[in-house]
């Protein structure tokens, strides 16, 4: 039984400014990573840029991280931090600008390296960290993976290098301005990484306990989720703690079938990430053991499988996915070691067939 | 919101051996902190000394770490480290080695102050320390708090600096060869530890939790403590974890009345620890909030307080405690602000007086 966490996490009102010594103490120079427009719009790079002036740390934004981000875009703006002397990295937003950040950070560290030292197994040292999470779903402010698109193989993958942010400062403020799609993604990512971690052959008293305690915050907020009420303060704080704890267990049992299998989706057809991992959770609740899904059932607040599957279909609506696509995802799939042997029940191109 | 856990922790069967490497990346040269004999008895030391040894790290060993360490003895041991030229401690056994493992680390880092240094603000730079528990109360291996006594006070109280070891080494074998009345008490301080962090101002959803799956892994051993059953193997791994995750919860809450008054037992009358802590729970929790006192009482899978008070009583038997010791406890508890500011409800002599 293993238990690793060292990412110091903040998770209030007003975290950024109200911890922006611990944020500067992370070097001298600081690398923004952001995307276009959401953390302009919510607030978070302006609280950054704000924290940082106060204790008069220079610092550059990198504003071009796109959804999914590639290869590419981290070496591009791995350049852009060196050229300007940074020795510390900020990443701002949801999963793809903070997963962006850790490989920046890791590959400014090497700078005699290129692309493909990101999936090459080798040292995992890095410049400093810190996440400003501004969805409640990817829970990579406190995970050491970061997941890029790699154009080459058609494909999104964690890098094969470990990154811990030092320091995680989640204002659940961030979630007001987000569009109800992207909470409803992003949450519904977080379930999955909690049902995924759940029924996992890595599973422990420590990581069940991380799941059972985000997908009872996150059970809160249903409603919410499915637009019968407002979100309240305490609604956004809960869906941002299971996003948090969430992520710190899959970094202890990673994912399994569903977000293997949603790559391909988000990557060929373009569907959001959260989505795309919501669909394939049924099935693989369905087809593992009673009552290990009946734990994940009760701490979700659902009385059954139909239940669960009616929210899901009510939330997400029905996604189309081309045969080929299914195809090619099964093959890949019945090949994909790292996410099969996280599995605890036996996989075949039948039990993968169902999923779809 | 707040949560930091930097330790990595492993807990299972021969992890000593199973993470020698990363027990021998702390440092260069070993310095063992260890008690007289339990250590030897367990197999514990031998260990180490072996994971040592195949991986040809130097080591010596400092194995005069009394109960309820002194800071005289902290003080000794760090010129012996120093003189040795170790740069890293391991500290192996229950709450007093582990505790004085991590003074004499921030101590050898200090070699310029002397012990005055240990209750004064400064710097918590220390060498790295590796937490070998032996006993199933403390959870020293992922807190950085350090008990010492402090004889010009008669009194035990942590150190001003706070030492998270790096790594923590948790065999439940090692509990195999505890008497039972070891098992009992260090079960029960770490049960109480569970308690004075769920009802404690400092609690939030993260600590919750840590206590919650520690009381309910605790609770599977309810009739082992009573010795009705003979430990199994997975009852000692319960034991281990539920300690090791109270630890990590009072890492973030700290304590509260029950250790507060306790050290006046142990100091004065040499009560075990454990047995001290556990006379006040019941006091303590029945003076709490009801609906969070019903949530301790459900997660031990007590029924009411009369229960939870038969068991305990059941347990440790009575204590008589000397009048004059009361009324000093009662005295300088009402001073004790660090323990105060963590209790939720208002404490004044008429409450204290009634935990006696």
């Amino acid at each position: 039984m293993y238990f690793y966490m060292p990412t110091k996490v903040f998770c209030e009102k007003n975290c950024v400014m109200n911890h922006k010594e611990e944020l500067c103490g992370l070097g001298s120079k600081a690398f923004i990573i952001t995307g276009r427009h959401s953390s302009k719009k919510n607030g978070s790079l302006q609280d950054v840029r704000t924290a940082l002036e106060e204790m008069g740390v220079p610092y550059l934004v990198f504003d071009e991280i796109e959804e999914n981000p590639s290869v590419e875009t981290v070496m591009k703006a791995r350049q852009t931090g060196l050229d300007a002397g940074a020795d510390f990295v900020i990443g701002i937003g949801g999963g793809s600008p903070l997963d962006a950040a850790k490989a920046i950070a890791l590959m400014m560290k090497h700078p005699g390296e290129n692309g493909e030292f990101l999936y090459r197994k080798g040292s995992d040292e890095a410049y400093p960290v810190a996440a400003v999470p501004t969805t409640c779903g990817t829970g990579s402010e406190a995970t050491p993976w970061a997941i890029l698109t790699r154009h080459e193989l058609r494909i999104k993958g964690s890098i094969s290098h470990k990154i811990f942010p030092a320091l995680a400062l989640s204002d659940p403020g961030y979630l007001r301005s987000a569009p109800s799609s992207v909470l409803v993604s992003t949450s519904v990512d977080a379930m999955g990484h909690c049902i995924e971690s759940y029924i996992n052959t890595n599973a422990t008293d420590y990581t069940r306990m991380l799941c059972e305690k985000s997908l009872s915050l996150w059970s809160k907020g249903k409603e919410v989720l499915l637009g019968k009420r407002e979100a309240e303060e305490e609604d956004l704080q809960n869906m941002m703690n299971a996003s948090t704890l969430a992520g710190m267990a899959i970094s202890h049992t990673g994912t399994s079938l569903p977000h293997g299998l949603s790559y391909y989706l988000t990557y060929e057809e373009g569907v959001p990430h959260g989505r795309a991992v919501g669909i394939f959770q049924a099935p693989y609740m369905a087809a593992a053991d009673e009552a290990v899904r009946g734990q994940v059932l009760d701490k979700m607040d659902f009385q059954d499988m139909d239940e669960f599957k009616h929210f899901m279909d009510e939330l997400l609506g029905r996604i189309e996915i081309p045969a080929h696509i299914q195809e090619r995802a099964v093959r890949e799939m019945l090949q994909n070691h790292a996410k099969l042997v996280n599995c605890p029940y036996p996989v075949d191109e039948v039990v993968l067939k169902n999923f779809f």
